[in-house]
C-alpha cells in the first residue's frame, strides 16, 4: 500500500471532479462540488444515526437502493435539514439537474448538503451552479471538490493510496469535510471514497462499514452528532477492466482493499480531528487491553469527549485525574487498580494511584501539535484509537458567533 | 410547604454545623465543614456511578450499612480520589477523629472530600482542623458549612422548607456544592440533606433516590461525571419526638416529605447549574410529551450537554438547528415531523420545519440571566426539567488553568 502525494477521489482511474463558487456562501468561497465516474459504478453509503436527518439522506437511500451510482453532487453553506417537503424536493432536483447534464439517470446521482440547519437552499443559485460545476469537471479536480465541501474547515481534506488487489494495481481515494458537530455515528461530516477496483455493491457496503467503524466513528470534536453525516463509496472497476456487475473479490483481495479503505478513511478522520473548530492540537487516545473493540472505543470516546480533558490539553495541564474520571464513567467494567495511563509517553497512573512525574517537563511535552493519551485497561486484548482535539477559546468564539 | 429564608441543613431541629479554614486550600478560604445531629438519626446516601470512586465513598458505604449516622465531615480542596490504600486510611481516620471529639462511634460519622484528584490529604492539617470545626459547631452554622464545601463555586448553596408530615411540622434543609465535572449519575457535587422528621432508613433511601432523580440527576454543566459525587440524607426525628428506630411514615406523609426533599434538592441542582463554571446564564430545558420520564430526561440531557447549544446560548444565537440536532441524537424514538420546540417562549420549530421568527428580538430575549428551551415530543405524557448553563470563554479559561 503506497500513499499518493496530494491524492484524492480523482486519483483512481475513471473519476473526474470539480469544486466551484456557486454563490451559496455569503463569503464567496467555493461551495459546490461534483464527482463523477466515467464508467458504471457500484455504490455504498453510511449515514448519521440521528433521528433528525437531512433531506439529502432520504434521497441517497432511494438512489442507492439498486447498489449503483455514478455521481455525487455536494453543496456547502446550507445543510438542507429541517426544511420539510420543499427540502426533499430540492434534494431530488439537485440530482435530476446533475443527471440531465451528465447524461445519467437521476437515480445514478447522489446528493449531500452541509452547513446551517433550517434554511432553504437558494435553488436558482444551486441550479446554475450545477451547470457550471459539470462544465468544470477535471481528471485532477478532487482537491478542488474537497475545498468546495468545507464549512468551518481550515484545510481541504483528501488522500489516496495505491495497492494490489486480486492481481490488479488499484487506487483508493477520499475527500472529507468536518470540523464541528463531529461525533461518532456520525458527525457534520461528509466523505466520498472512490476506487477503481471492481467491487460488488454488497461487498462495498461491508468494506465501507468496517472502514467507517475504525475511522470516522473513532473521531470526535464536540460530541454533537449531526443530521447530515454521510460517507459514500463508489467503485468503478476501471483498474480491473470495468464491470457493471463485478464478481466478488477474493478473500485476500477483500482484506487488502479493506485495509486501504480503512487507511484513507483514518487519514480523513485524523485530519478532521486535527482541524476541529478552534483547536490547537490533535489528541490521539489509544486504548489497549479492552475486552472488546467496541468497549475500547467507548472508553476512548469517553476520554475524547470530556470537556475537562480537552481544556486541560489546551492548557498543557497534565491533570491526569480528569482522564481517569472519564475512563471511569465510560460505562465499561474494569478494575481501577489495574488500569495504566500514560500521557505523551510518560506513565502517570498505575496500581490505583498517581505515578510521580516532572510536571514542568510533561506540560512542556503537551505543547506539541500532537499529543497522545494511552490507556491500558488490562482486561483483554482489544484496542481502539480515537482522534480528537482540544477545547479552546476559539471553539467558543466560533460557535457563539455562527449565525448572528 | 413554605420556603425558609436563608434556610440550610441547620434549619431542622437538632442539627448543628460549622465551616472553617483548616488550611487545605492554598487560597486560605474555608475548606472544612461538619454537620452533626444532636439525636440519633437514620441515614441514606446516593453515590456516583463512576467506576473510579473516591476513598470517602467506600467509607460512607461501610458506615451507612446499619442505616444510621449522626455526622458528616467534609473537606474541599483535595478530593482523596486515586490515592490508593493511604487515601482509604485517611478517610477512615477523618471519621474516627470526628467521632472521638463528638463522643460518637466511628461508624456514626460519614466523610466527603472534593477538589483535585490524585493528591494525598495533608492529614496533620485535616486532623487539627477537625478539632477546631467541632469547637465551632453552631445551631445556625449551615450556611458556613455550605461555604466550606465550595471549590470553584461562586455562591454558597443552601435551602430549607417547612411542611406538615403526619401531623407534625417538620423541616427539610440542604447544602450542596458543585460547579463543574457536573453530569447526572452524578457529578463533582456533594450535598447533605437534613430533616427533623422521623423516617426509617429504608424509607429515607427511597425518598433520597426519588429526589435525586428529579434534581441532581437533571443537572449538567459539562457532561463529566465525577468520582466523588455523594448526596447524604440524615433524619433525626427531632420534630416528631425523636426516635432511634422510627415507624414508617404514612403513605401521605411519605408523599409530602418526598415533595419537600425534591423541592430542596431541585433548588440545589438549579443553583449548581446557574453557578456552572464560567457560565453567564441558567438554561432550563423542559421536555414534555415523552413516552416515559427517563426518555424525557434523556432528551433534555442530550440538549443540555450539547456544546453547540451551550455556545449558541452564550452568543445569544437563536440557532435552533442545534437544539433539533441534539434532540435527534438523544437515542430516543420520536417523529421529527411532530416535535415542537420553543426558545424563550417563542415557537421556532414545528411540523418538520422552522417557524419564522424575529431573530433580533429573540436574540435580545436570550440575553436574560435565565433562558428556557421547551421541547414537546408529542409521543406521550411524561416530562422532565433539566438545568444547565452556557459554555463560555471563562469555562475554558478556568479549566485550562486549574492545576498549572
Amino acid at each position: 500500500m503506497r500513499d499518493i502525494d496530494k491524492g484524492s477521489i480523482t486519483s483512481p482511474q475513471g473519476f473526474r471532479a470539480a469544486g466551484i463558487v456557486a454563490g451559496i456562501k455569503p463569503s464567496g468561497k467555493k461551495d459546490l462540488a461534483l464527482v463523477v465516474s466515467d464508467l458504471p459504478a457500484t455504490g455504498a453509503a453510511v449515514y448519521t444515526t440521528n433521528r433528525v436527518q437531512g433531506a439529502p439522506i432520504g434521497v441517497c437511500r432511494q438512489h442507492l437502493a439498486d447498489g449503483h451510482a455514478r455521481a455525487v453532487v455536494i453543496n456547502s453553506g446550507i445543510s438542507n435539514v429541517c426544511t420539510g417537503e420543499q427540502g426533499r424536493a430540492d434534494a431530488r432536483r439537485m440530482c435530476a439537474i446533475a443527471a440531465e447534464q451528465l447524461g445519467l439517470q437521476t437515480t445514478d446521482v447522489l446528493v449531500c448538503s452541509t452547513g446551517i440547519i433550517g434554511v432553504p437552499l437558494p435553488m436558482q443559485i444551486v441550479e446554475s451552479g450545477i451547470l457550471r460545476v459539470v462544465a468544470a469537471l477535471r481528471e485532477d479536480g478532487g482537491p478542488e471538490a474537497a475545498q468546495a465541501m468545507m464549512t468551518t474547515d481550515t484545510v481541504a481534506k483528501h488522500a489516496a493510496v495505491e495497492l494490489e488487489v486480486d492481481g490488479a494495481t488499484v487506487t483508493v481515494g477520499a475527500v472529507a469535510k468536518g470540523a464541528a458537530m463531529i461525533s461518532p455515528n456520525m458527525a457534520t461530516m461528509l466523505s466520498v471514497v472512490t476506487t477503481d477496483a471492481a467491487v460488488p455493491a454488497a461487498q462495498l457496503q461491508q468494506l465501507l462499514v468496517r472502514a467507517v467503524s475504525r475511522s470516522f466513528n473513532c473521531c470526535t470534536v464536540d460530541g454533537d452528532m449531526s443530521t447530515s453525516d454521510t460517507v459514500i463509496a463508489l467503485a468503478n472497476g476501471a483498474a480491473m477492466g470495468g464491470s457493471v456487475e463485478p464478481a466478488d473479490l477474493s478473500p485476500k483481495g477483500f482484506e487488502d482493499l479493506a485495509l486501504a479503505m480503512e487507511h484513507v478513511c483514518r487519514q480523513m478522520a485524523r485530519a478532521m480531528a486535527g482541524d476541529g473548530e478552534g483547536s490547537t492540537k490533535l489528541i490521539t487516545i489509544r486504548v489497549t487491553g479492552g475486552r472488546t473493540e467496541p468497549e475500547a472505543r467507548q472508553v476512548g470516546l469517553s476520554v475524547a469527549n470530556s470537556s475537562l480533558v480537552k481544556t486541560a490539553a489546551f492548557g498543557n495541564d497534565p491533570n491526569w485525574g480528569r482522564i481517569l474520571c472519564a475512563v471511569g464513567y465510560a460505562g465499561v467494567e474494569f478494575d481501577p487498580d489495574r488500569v495504566a495511563v500514560s500521557l505523551c509517553g510518560t506513565p502517570i497512573y498505575g496500581n490505583g494511584q498517581g505515578i510521580p512525574f516532572d510536571a514542568r517537563a510533561l506540560s512542556g511535552a503537551m505543547q506539541a501539535k500532537e499529543i497522545e493519551i494511552d490507556v491500558d485497561l488490562r482486561s483483554g486484548a482489544a484496542s481502539s484509537e480515537i482522534f480528537t482535539c482540544d477545547l479552546t477559546y476559539d471553539y467558543v468564539r466560533l460557535n457563539a458567533e455562527y449565525t448572528t
